[in-house]
C-alpha cells in the first residue's frame, strides 16, 4: 500500500524500487541480476508490444524468430562486436549430459546468428530490402542491476534489416528512430531528444548509432531506444553479397534497432509520484476502474448501476469494476493510485439519485462530476487530457532542466545541481569526451540532428573542455 | 515452387520437410536441433498465440514472465521432475568471464523457478487461485529433431496455476484441456481425441496428465497439448503452504499446461497436400489473396478495380493484393497454393466487364463466380465452408483410421496397415503397455474420458496383451 513508498525526496532509488515492488510490476529472481515480470508489469509490456508492433508493421516489417543459442565462433566474426559483448556473455558448455564440442553463447543480441541466415536467404536485389523484427529475451551478464532498467535477462524487440544501398540503410535507421520517438512521446507520454551517439558510445559493430534519450525525475538521462546503421560490417563478416540490377556483386547494407522492457522503467521514472505509479492512458492495461460505494442496504442497487456503466463503456474503454466486498473504498482508492490507473470512477447511492458519476484523475487528483448520459464522451475527453497533461508536465521538467553552457566549471556545477541535459560545444575529440566522463560521470547522450544530418555547432562555439573550435553542440548528462 | 515438393505417397517425411522449407515457414539453424521460424511461419504462430491467448484470458488467466535460467539445485527439488528432464538439459557454467558457483540450466519448463516465486507470493487463501501463463522459449536437448515437431529450442506457452483445493486444481486441469480441444478443433480445424495419459507417459512430476491427440495424414498420432494436475508435488518440493479459511496451514494444489510451435506441425500434417500448405481460414495470416490478371493495356483498369475490392474487403478480411509485375498469374497461383492461402480471387478484364470476381478454393480447387456486389458476404461464406470442410475431411480420415480390436495380432496388423488409433482393452499393468511399445513401437496415446472421469472398459473386455480383465479401453498408436 501507499504508506510503504519511500518519498522521492528522501531516497530516489528506494522510491523506484518501492514503486516497482509494491505495485507488483516485478520481483527479484533467484538468479542474480534477473527479474520476474509480474502480471501487472507484463500487462504493461503487452500494451507496449502491441503499440510498437503496430508501428513496425505499418512501416513494412514482419516478425520472425531466431535461435537463443549462438555458436561462439559466430560472435567472434565481427571484431568490434565481440569486443563489446564478450565481457557480458553467458556460455553453455554442456548439453544433453555431454560437453559440447563448441561452446554456445546465449544471445546478447542477434546480429551474428541472423546474418548467418541472411547469407542463405539473400542472393539478388529482388530479395531486398529484408525487413525483419523479432520479439525475444536476451542475456547480458551485468554486475550492477536494477529492475527493468538494467537486468541480466531482459525482453526486447530487435529489428534486423538488409538493404541494397547505403542510402536505403540510412533511411531505415532514421525511419525507426522516428518510430521510437513517436512511440515514446505519443504512447508513453515521455518526451525524448533524438540524435546520434559519439563514437565511444555507439553499438559494437555499428557505423553510426542513433538514439532517443529521456530525462527522468532525478534529472538523469535514460536511453530508451537505439537504431544502428551497421554499414556493410556484418555483411562482410558473414560474407553476404547480392547480385545488383547491373549484375555486379556487392555486400549488403544493414541496420539493427532495439527497445526493451527498460521502457517500463522510463514510464515509471517519468510519471510516477509518491503515491505510486501513474500510467499514460494510451498504454494503461486498465484505463478506468469503477469503485462502487455502498452499505449493505444499497449494495445491490449500486452494483447493478455500476455493472450497467461498465457494460456501456466496454469495449470502447479498458475498464474494470471492483466488486470486492472485503476492502473499504478508501483502501481501494489507495490501491488503484498505487497501480496508476489513470481514472477512477466512484459511484455511491447519492450519485445514482443525481444521475451522475464522480471521476477522479490520477495525475492531478481532481474530482469531476459527470452526468451519466455524457459518461462515454466525457471520460474519453478526460483520458485524452491526462495523456496530454502527463506529456506536458514531463516536457516542462525537461525544459527546466536543460541548459546551454560555455565553460567547463558551469557544466560541472549544473550536473551536480540541478542536473539534466547540458548542451555544450565539443571539438569532436574522444580525449575531451573521456575527460568529462572521468571527472563528472557525465557522457555525451547524443548530438542532435538537423533534419537528417548531424548538427554542427554554430560558428564561434568552443569545446567546453579544450577551448578549441567546436564541431558539435553535444548533449551531456549523467545516465542510467 | 510446387514442383519441388516430394509427393506424400513417395516419401511422407520428405514431403513434410519440403512443405516447411519451400513455403518458407522455417529453416534449419546452425545450432544442432534448433530452427529459425521464418516470417511466414511466425505469422502463423502469431495467429495461434492470439487465439489461444484470448481463450486463456476469457478463462481468467493473466500473463507474466519468469527467468530463462534456473539454478541447478531448483531443478533437483522434485524427484520425478529432475529424473525426467535431466537428460535434456543445457547448462550454463560460465558467465561474465567467470565460472559460476552454481551452474544454471536453461528452462526445459518452468515449474521449479515459478514455484520458488509462488512461495513468496502465496500466504493465504485470499491469494488463490493464482492463474498465470507465460509465452516463452524453452530448451530440451533432443537427439532426433524435426522442424516444428521436435526441436531443441521451441516456443510455447506454459500455464502454472495454484489452488486451495484438489477439486479446484482438477477442474482447472480439465478446463484447460477443453480450451486446447476447442482451439484445435474450432481454430485449427484439427479434430482431436482427449483423455488421460497412462502413468508411464505422464509429465515428470505430475499426478495426472491429460492431453489432446490428433491423427496426421500418415496415420501417426501427434500430441498437441497437455494439461497436468500436479497435486501438491511442487508445493511440497518448494514448501508452499497457505493459511486456509479455517486458519490451518495446507500445501497448495497445482496445475501446469502447455502448447507449443508443434501446433504448426499439426496444421501442416493435417491439411497440407502435394501442392503445398492449406491453412484453415481462422488462423490464416492472409485469408484472401487477390491476383489481378492483365496485359499492358488493361493493367491500370484491372489494378484500380482490384484495389477497390481490397479496400472494400478490409478490415473485415485479412486480404492481400499482389500487384507484382514480374511474375505471371500462373506462377502466382502456384505460389499461393504453396503458401496455403485459403481463397484466391482472380480478376481479369472480362470479369470486370461482367461485374464479377472469380474465387478459387485452396482446399478443393473449385472455382466460384461471385457477383461483385455480393463479394463480402459470399467470400465470408466460402471461408466458413473451407474451415468446416477441412475439419470434416480430417475427421473422416480419423474415423476411417480408428479401429477397435480384441486381440494382439489384429492390433499389430492394423498398426502396420493402415495405421491409426487402435482402441483395445488394457488391464492397467505397465508390463503389458511396455511389451506393446517394445514389440510394435505403439504407445498408449490416451485413455478416453467419460464426462470428467476416466472411462472404464465395458464388462467382459480383456486386456489385448495378457487376456486378463481390462480396466480401460486405451487408444494405442504410433506417434511423433
Amino acid at each position: 500500500m501507499a504508506e510503504k513508498i519511500t518519498p522521492r525526496s528522501a531516497d530516489y532509488s528506494q522510491w523506484y524500487i518501492d514503486i516497482v515492488t509494491n505495485a507488483k510490476l516485478a520481483d527479484y529472481a533467484p538468479v542474480k541480476g534477473c527479474m520476474v515480470i509480474r502480471p501487472r508489469g507484463y500487462a504493461l509490456w503487452e500494451m507496449i508490444q502491441q503499440g510498437l508492433d503496430g508501428l513496425f508493421k505499418q512501416t513494412g516489417h514482419v516478425n520472425a524468430y531466431f535461435p537463443l543459442l549462438i555458436p561462439e565462433s559466430y560472435i567472434k566474426k565481427e571484431a568490434e562486436h565481440v569486443e563489446g559483448f564478450s565481457p557480458e556473455l553467458a556460455v553453455v558448455t554442456h548439453a544433453g549430459g555431454e560437453k559440447l564440442e563448441e561452446p554456445l553463447v546465449i544471445r546478447p543480441t542477434s546480429e551474428t546468428i541472423i546474418w548467418s541466415m541472411y547469407k542463405k536467404w539473400i542472393q539478388s536485389y529482388r530479395d531486398l530490402p529484408l525487413l525483419i523484427n523479432q520479439w525475444c529475451n536476451v542475456l547480458r551478464w551485468e554486475k550492477r542491476t536494477r529492475l527493468f532498467l538494467r537486468t541480466s535477462e531482459f525482453l526486447w524487440q530487435e529489428g534486423h534489416t538488409a538493404h541494397a544501398t547505403a542510402e536505403e540503410a540510412e533511411e531505415e535507421t532514421l525511419r525507426i528512430l522516428d518510430v521510437y520517438r513517436r512511440f515514446a512521446e505519443e504512447y508513453m507520454a515521455v518526451p525524448v531528444l533524438h540524435g546520434v551517439k559519439s563514437d565511444s558510445e555507439k553499438f559494437a559493430g555499428a557505423v553510426r548509432t542513433y538514439c532517443i534519450e529521456a530525462l527522468m525525475q532525478d534529472a538523469k538521462s535514460l536511453q530508451a531506444g537505439t537504431s544502428h546503421n551497421l554499414g556493410q560490417n556484418f555483411a562482410k563478416a558473414f560474407d553476404v553479397t547480392y547480385q545488383t540490377r547491373n549484375k555486379t556483386l556487392d555486400y549488403v547494407w544493414a541496420t539493427s534497432w532495439g527497445a526493451s522492457t527498460r521502457l517500463i522503467g522510463a514510464v515509471i521514472m517519468t510519471h510516477a509520484d509518491d503515491k505510486g505509479l501513474i500510467l499514460p492512458p494510451r498504454i494503461a492495461p486498465t484505463e478506468i476502474v469503477i469503485v462502487p460505494i455502498f452499505k449493505n442496504e444499497t449494495r445491490e442497487a449500486v452494483l447493478a448501476f455500476s455493472r450497467k456503466l461498465r457494460d456501456t463503456l466496454q469495449p470502447g474503454f479498458r475498464v474494470r469494476l471492483d466488486e470486492d466486498d472485503q476492502n473499504t473504498p478508501g483502501w481501494k482508492f489507495s490501491e488503484y493510485e498505487l497501480q496508476g490507473i489513470p481514472l477512477r470512477v466512484e459511484i455511491g447511492p447519492r450519485d445514482m439519485e443525481k444521475g451522475q458519476i464522480v471521476a477522479v484523475r490520477r495525475d492531478s487528483g481532481e474530482k469531476i462530476f459527470v452526468p451519466l448520459a455524457e459518461a462515454s464522451a466525457r471520460l474519453r475527453g478526460l483520458l485524452d487530457e491526462i495523456q496530454k497533461s502527463l506529456f506536458n508536465r514531463a516536457l516542462e521538467f525537461r525544459t527546466s532542466h536543460t541548459f546551454r553552457v560555455s565553460n567547463y566549471e558551469e557544466l560541472k556545477k549544473l550536473l551536480d545541481e540541478p542536473g539534466g541535459f547540458i548542451e555544450a560545444g565539443w571539438c569532436g575529440d574522444g580525449a575531451c569526451e573521456a575527460r568529462i566522463k572521468e571527472e563528472t560521470k557525465a557522457t555525451i547522450r547524443l548530438i542532435p540532428l538537423e533534419g537528417t544530418a548531424v548538427a554542427t555547432a554554430p560558428k564561434g562555439t568552443s569545446c567546453v573542455v579544450c577551448g578549441k573550435s567546436a564541431r558539435h553542440l553535444a548533449i551531456f548528462g549523467r545516465a542510467y
